[in-house]
């Protein structure tokens, strides 16, 4: 599992003091891994947002060359919003990882995720690279996903075996999920070997339909990053279509372990919208229904409140006839043609997946959007201190 | 105060039937705006959802006339998405008040809020027109005021005086409160003498700039509907800009009522944008700061948590540069070109009014949004119960 499951890499994660202590003393805070070859090909996504971390300018700097040996991750602050001399301190993680794993800078990727608006302290991050550099094993893939955490309750890896050949990943996210990424750090690697042009193009494919269709609370991060690594140390060079087939199952993987992670969720909410006139739309009213407050509320509630999905749908530009919509909960069409349809009563919202069907009767386009309810314990997570 | 501050209009709330009783009995849901001229001009203005209830299309299309000389309005339940008998209630409703009143049914607007997808009892509702008619006084504008209630923990009434002239009118509002217009019925009069294109040119105007610019939970309703009605009984022709300004004045008053009452809100947040390069881009930014979930719920908990804004604005399309971007919480400039300013521990957000102020940096153009924090009350008040 996790990002030591391919072979030719090595993980860790250790508590570097970055994060305060915890109940149970010292938390893991800082991860590294490395990519041992013979290829080190890789290729990277990042978050929309135009507001960038300091590691996300870093090392789309880094990506532009198609090649990453080593990324150094840190949770307990996000480097963002820290100007100039924030900047600074990414650039001098690379160096001191680059210094410590005898690698070129420029290869070294960073990934930090937290609080934004705070300087690192690096008097604490910068010695963690030499402790995490020592504890480096190529069993240490559960160790390094433990230390990305920040609201997560649980760590989340993923695994997809090929033919001779293996795709593996950690992620953390659980708050501020949204497009463009949802907030996360994903590391995927792979022992096949694969040129960084096609990692891009699988991995772009990937994401596109998979973290980029989690839209838990509406917020885009300014730290997202998810990278691919190939080592090339299985010797076997796969076939695209099978490739992008593991990729996109690990990423589908690990977007469906953000959303059940979510902050504060009672409810998984997959929102399906079909009969759309392209799947651009398709996606504009999944995402419309999918923060939707007040419909996200109702779902919290178990009440099969069809008119806020339809409320929400009306707000977009998307080609639809209001007399032609119909909504299913659950399967149940409690709405068709725009009007009253089956009875709600028959709706059974026990169980924490929810499934809302949007039929535009449009055309033929269709899109999934994940998201989860809205409760009192988001608002209690999110308000009762910073994050 | 209310619909008969102004010379000319007589109103009455009564209880139909049409809502469940409560504690105290049965409760007011039918309210009877009537203009007893001489004139009859009016204008309106409704949600821009597409998904619009059958009131909305009914009076959108008795407004092109440019005459009104009666509204029936009712809570207890939004007549949306309840298909062409639907509409037929609404036209019902509207032909019972022409008989009642002794008018034209097609100068009567029909304005409806409550629950959507459910048919209304017009067994109970056309009675109560009835009912209302018998109770039309010119001193019925607080009872009216009371009926259109839903959410709503009080009433919401303004007046504005001009030069032997008067603005004056009610609203209702709580929830859904977001642009195109927040979820509310409003309904001003006027005794100045004004004709239909300068009621739709100053009530335009001041909507623009007052009800558009609530975003309480970014949601946006299917029955909005706001409506100006002019009676001409002072005999006196206000110059336009006295009388716009007056139009503005109420509407701002009733506006900041809305946000005072949103459902479960401890703060009132006044986002405020300046330096943008148009005041469509400050609005844009505006619009976003006030979406953000994850900075509503940081206000409800006190936490002056600027990055959850620069997160917010960095999603949006308008004309800046991350390094340029400042923000203040309640005038303390927590930060500075795009990183940490002053300590935020300086910022006091003991109070209810929050004021959050993003500067571009990138033009002269401002603009203000009106939202509310995120809180458990609000996930309780829409998941507990369907509305």
């Amino acid at each position: 599992m996790s990002v030591t499951a391919a072979q030719g890499f090595t993980a860790a994660g250790v508590a570097a003091g970055i994060k305060a202590p915890g109940d149970g003393g010292a938390r893991r805070d800082l991860a590294l891994v490395v990519n041992q070859g013979p290829s080190t090909a890789a290729a990277g996504v990042f978050t929309a947002n135009r507001v960038k971390a300091a590691p996300v300018v870093w090392s789309e700097q880094v990506l532009k060359g198609g090649q990453v040996s080593a990324v150094v991750l840190n949770s307990g602050g996000a480097n963002a919003c820290t100007g100039p001399l924030g900047f600074q301190d990414t650039h001098a993680t690379a160096e001191r990882a680059a210094e410590v794993l005898g690698l070129n800078a420029a290869e070294i990727a960073v990934a930090s995720t937290g609080l934004i608006g705070l300087r690192l302290p690096m008097d604490k991050l910068l010695p963690g690279i030499g402790t995490a550099a020592a504890e480096l094993s190529p069993h240490g893939g559960e160790k390094a996903a433990l230390a990305i955490m920040t609201t997560d309750t649980v760590h989340k890896t993923a695994v997809a075996r090929g033919d001779g050949w293996t795709v593996g990943g950690m992620a953390k996210g659980a708050g501020m999920l949204a497009p463009g990424l949802a907030t996360m750090l994903v590391v995927l690697t792979t022992d096949a070997d694969v040129a960084a042009p096609e990692l891009d193009a699988a991995l772009r494919a990937a994401t596109r339909t998979t973290f980029d269709r989690v839209d838990s609370d509406g917020c885009m991060s300014t730290n997202d990053t998810v990278l691919l690594l190939a080592s090339g140390a299985s010797g076997t060079a796969p076939e695209a279509a099978a490739f992008a087939g593991a990729v996109h199952a690990v990423c589908a993987d690990l977007a469906t372990q953000l959303v059940k992670d979510a902050e504060g969720a009672s409810k998984d909410i997959r929102v399906e919208v079909t009969g759309a006139a392209s799947e651009e739309e398709a996606v504009e009213v999944g995402r419309s229904i999918a923060r939707n407050n007040l419909l996200k509320c109702a779902i919290h509630g178990e009440d099969p409140n069809w008119g806020r999905v339809l409320a929400a749908i009306g707000t977009t530009s998307a080609t639809f006839e209001p007399d032609q919509l119909s909504v299913a909960i659950n399967g149940v069409w409690v709405c068709k043609n725009g009007s009253y349809g089956e009875d709600r009563g028959q709706v059974d919202m026990r169980f924490r997946e929810v499934t809302i069907t949007a039929d535009l009767a449009a055309g033929t386009g269709s899109a999934v959007i994940w998201t989860n309810d809205l409760t009192a314990d988001y608002v209690h997570e999110n308000s009762a201190y910073s994050s």
